[in-house]
């Protein structure tokens, strides 16, 4: 086996996979699961999206092409085992990386789907699942309501990274050129939304239950 | 673009998803979520059912194909928004509009199986999971035990109708006939099976946990 | 229609989805669930898991060219429903039932994923998946978490067997030994676990809930 210098995009996903575990690891930890729970979960987070992704396009899965993804997430196990108290103060730092992996897997979903023929509209669709379903198989693993349907801007700064990179194509710009505004504008309403508690509103409809 | 007049199965199939995006976002709004996961829990409610029956029988799920499903969720959206309050006043006309919508998805998921060359019992499961399963999505995304496992002849309706949609086919008649007398069984089952308080037994078995 | 007498892996097979149909009605029947929702719990829980796997493998999930696995979970309705309160009695043969299901769903699993020409790392996971991911999907319906994240090997008992058989096939032994050594080891483990309460350990991080 040749040791490959792995690509710029290869970094960033290796750090997005990471975040996402660790995400779904600790939540986890917080449900007392078992190791292999634990890990379990975690993949699900980091590849759920992708996975919904590509089963929606019709094409295997990129996980089960590579097993960067089942390294990664022992990676982020062993990591939350070793340093587990110390994990809180880290908050922040997960947090930026939870938002590069927000970003970057949101362009990776939308370029795929492009370039499989799909429309726009397809791709703004599928580059937010693939950012954004990972968190909502986790919560529906640990049985809570999925956080991104209640709190913070989260999928929709996947939407709305969707939009500039479509804008960005639409105004026949490169298409590099397009991920990397569509990634910067995930990261930053990410970012942003967080900093300064903008949140969508609450539906208020009535409380009715019916089926 | 040109307007093209909507066919009649067309319009029924707006009102089935309007009825079935309606049901997910009121149950959405119960819960206090934001405008984003209201929006995403009407959608699912709408196409999940048809989005697992297409992944299982391995064609591009339908609401890929037409933003149509898209569009009428974000009318359903606006819908609620609006007239929150008043719409437990209409809870009888939702109950019309859900249960056309039931049978025009039951004899759409029906027909959609046979034409791809599965036998008639792939095609009565495919029919029910085309009506009833976005319902079992939305339940899971709002943290509820599914509504049609415990209550009210909903999921039967649709197999009910599938049988008889079976049998017409076998007495030879013509495909319209044996899709209008479907549906229609669809329809009166569920109508019925409401008024009349008409429910399945619960199942009485021995209450220990195992794995 | 003519009579051709089952193979012994069909009936392992009938054992296998009878045992987790039980589990899965059982299940159901203790949260008082109908009639039609404890045997879409019971399906559930015996295709579940070979229809992940073939939806991630792309080929026709495997209940829908065969009527068997339909006819087999509503024999396990027929019999909770007749001798419901006598079950507890007989939970030890459900357990060895269970197990039998355990060893062969995991090494169908992983000899069909070879078969279709992937690598043995994803024959693992496919294996452990046709073998418990059937009962995550009981454990979401019956809102509940999943029991294979906190307690018991089960999941691990699937993994530990399908190395074996990826041993087995390095060291160039007949595939048929592979298989019924990797189905052994799946059996023993779980047996051997539950007998002396060998767990995972539970993952101990931080509690703090993040997104």
């Amino acid at each position: 086996m040749d040791f490959v210098m792995p690509s710029f995009v290869q970094i960033l996903d290796f750090i997005g996979t990471f975040a996402f575990a660790i995400s779904g690891i600790r939540l986890a930890s917080a449900k007392r699961f078992d190791w292999f729970g634990a890990y379990v979960v975690g993949f699900a987070t980091a590849i759920g999206g992708g996975t919904i992704r590509d089963v929606l396009l019709d094409v295997t899965p990129a996980w089960m092409l590579d097993p960067m993804y089942l390294i990664c997430t022992a990676f982020a196990m062993f990591f939350v085992i070793l340093f587990g108290k110390y994990l809180i103060k880290l908050n922040n730092t997960f947090f930026l990386f939870d938002s590069i992996g927000l970003a970057l897997f949101t362009v990776v979903g939308f370029g795929k789907s492009l370039a499989l023929g799909y429309p726009c509209w397809i791709a703004i669709i599928m580059g937010s699942i693939t950012g954004a379903a990972g968190g909502v198989i986790r919560d529906v693993f640990i049985n809570e309501i999925p956080l991104i349907f209640r709190k913070e801007i989260y999928a929709m700064a996947c939407v709305v990274g969707g939009l500039v990179y479509w804008l960005c194509l639409k105004m026949e710009f490169d298409s590099y050129i397009a991920q990397i505004a569509g990634g910067i504008t995930v990261f930053l309403t990410r970012i942003l939304a967080v900093k300064y508690q903008i949140t969508l509103p609450v539906l208020k409809g009535d409380p009715a239950n019916e089926n």
